[in-house]
């Protein structure tokens, strides 16, 4: 399961006493090749934390023999020192491994880290950290990698997924979107498919923009957020793009569901479907504008099929469309037609977890959806009483 | 107070059975001259409300004799029938002031609506409401007209500037902004100044800009917004349209205050302001992410001077900064310097209702402020419980 899944690699999670809790905080993922290709994805926060502007900077040779990462502390908007302990701890990395076995430099090591922003890491707990996972590395590490990189998480996220002879397989954490985020959302995929970088950036792109891209918890865009991609060649299988991209975007989807199913304080799931739009992009507007919605999410909390909360926010967006000829159906019922009252409302049922919207635009034949949840007094509780 | 500070102005707010609490819910404004300029601003949410496009249509003349409005129903998303409605609701106001009086069009008639979106309004009520205030329309009349426009308000908001020679008074419901808006914002401003309509055209829409455009409660657009102007100048003073431009801004700053005050579930104000920013497009794009941060808001009610969620909010605009030049202050104290650490959170006092953020981006003279309010679980509670 989760990075270990695929062969070629092995993965440690440990308590380095860098949370509160006690819990697991430090994780290593490493590449025993044959091959070392990798792609990542980041936030477009312009305020980066340091490990982004660090693995951003390595990931421009297009390999990576291992990813070390932390929750605890995000090392974000810590200036020039913070970046220097990034660097640091990547340094570090490369020498305990190196220890171990070939040489590999801090430049093959991409670092990911997650917690309250502002602060310095505890770098003695962070060394210690890894000292503990660089012992335990292992080819069913994968769990505790998972369990590692949790924050306000309540389960860790693990997906798997074989391919035509390969294996996909990963680990995620904090409910959110790639950009914005609700906390912030790490995200490590392996494969032991022979794929080069190019063909890793490609899928990863391209399955990250239908999932991680398309989950949107609470609007709000974290300095952290990153998503890697790591092949290690080691089922000797070459697929071709088109499959490669339709698995990976399997796990990706997979995982950014269990974000979004874990989202803080979320009591509903709720999936917003915009149809028959002029393109993706005037859909996707749409789709994105309802699920920033406090008003309606609060609704759904209240299951309250209140449909006029989503015109509202539909007819903000610039897409293209005639409010004269909207439809919009909640969980099957279409309550509402032509912009105007539509069946009963007394015949949708909100009871479940799951709340399907649609929204008919009538203005082409396009498509997307977005995946967010309700507004709940506990995900205020959460975020009133956790310092991120 | 209100409406009826000016002279010129009769008013009323009448209780007609709309609404199920049985509390005013009709209220009538009558300017009666000698002149009859007008101008308005409305929401920009595309699903315009019917009362939004008869208002519009009837305010091309330039000229009001009264409004009309009602809380208890928004006849929003109502289709044609809807729009008939509100089309009956004038040529009723009309004819009943005719028959009190000189001859008026239903094309003389504004009309407001707020409540519940898509369901058709009682007329039989809304009837009996005009007959009804229409019999009680006095000098005094301001004060019960305030209370009739109320939805979830727990007060009614009023306001009154003496200018040189005329007074400006106004009464305003719905704690949000123009647009977005939280719930519908209506506001009616009187003023017995003399001035054409294209003064109060332009008057108006600059103190909009600096006031009700200014406050963000929770970042949610109203199909029903809107923002009358209308002078009797039965003053005799004619001031000059920049004396009279600062004093219509504020009493839009102070019923804007108000609004914001008295936002749905909120326990704490806050100001943000951005400085030193390369134009006021760009602070006004600062401070409007950052008053629409979930994460932030939530943070300020739970009194954590949390400056990481200002910047993770400042970094998703375009605004022209260098991240590592961003200072940012809570309350007086220095928090972030130059994107990362600066004085001792420990500092920061939030126990106040009031709370003042100020970021300074260094990349410019021009500044920029915008209100909204913390988020909390009455918020959640008052959104998913009542229907809007």
């Amino acid at each position: 399961m989760s990075v270990t899944a695929a062969q070629g690699f092995i993965a440690a999670g440990v308590k380095a006493g860098l949370k509160a809790s006690g819990n697991h905080d430090v994780a290593l993922v490493v590449n025993q090749g044959p091959i070392f290709a990798a792609a990542g994805v980041f936030t477009s926060n312009r305020f980066k934390a340091a490990p982004v502007l660090w693995s951003q900077q390595v990931l421009l040779d297009q390999e990576l023999r291992a990813v070390v990462l932390n929750s605890g502390g995000a090392n974000a908007c810590t200036g020039p020192d913070g970046f220097a302990d990034t660097h640091h701890t990547a340094e570090y990395v490369a020498a305990v491994l190196s220890s171990l076995g070939s040489e590999i430099g801090a430049g093959e090591i991409a670092v990911c880290s997650t917690g309250l922003i502002g602060e310095r890491l505890p770098m003695d707990k962070i060394r210690f950290g890894i000292d503990a996972a660089a012992r335990e590395l292992a080819q069913d590490g994968g769990s505790n990698a998972a369990l590692a990189i949790m924050t306000t998480d309540s389960v860790p996220k693990k997906s798997e997924v074989a391919g035509a002879g390969y294996v996909i397989g990963g680990m995620a954490k904090g409910a959110g979107m790639l950009a914005p985020a609700l906390a912030t959302m790490l995200v490590v995929i392996t494969t032991d498919a022979v794929i080069d970088a190019e063909t890793a950036e490609q899928a990863l792109r391209s399955a990250t923009a239908l999932s991680f891209d398309r989950i949107d918890s609470d609007g709000c865009m974290s300095t952290n957020d990153t998503v890697l991609l790591l092949a290690s060649g080691a089922s000797g299988v070459q697929p071709n793009l088109q499959e490669f991209t339709s698995s990976l975007t399997q796990v990706c989807m997979d995982l950014a569901q269990q974000l979004i199913h874990d989202a803080e304080g979320a009591s509903k799931d709720i999936k917003i479907t915009v149809e028959k739009a002029a393109s993706t992009a005037d859909a996707l507007e749409v789709a994105r504008a309802i699920s920033r919605s406090n008003l309606l999410k609060c609704a759904i909390h209240g299951e309250d099929p209140n449909w006029g909360r989503v015109l509202a926010a539909a007819g903000t967006t610039q897409a293209v469309f005639d409010p004269n000829q909207v439809d919009v159906s909640i969980n099957g019922i279409w309550i509402c037609r032509n912009g105007g009252l539509g069946e009963d409302r007394s015949l949708v049922s909100l009871v479940g977890r799951q709340v399907d919207i649609t929204v008919l635009l009538r203005a082409g034949e396009s498509q997307a959806t977005v995946w967010t949840n309700d507004l709940t007094a506990e995900y205020v509780h959460e975020n009133s009483a956790y310092s991120t």
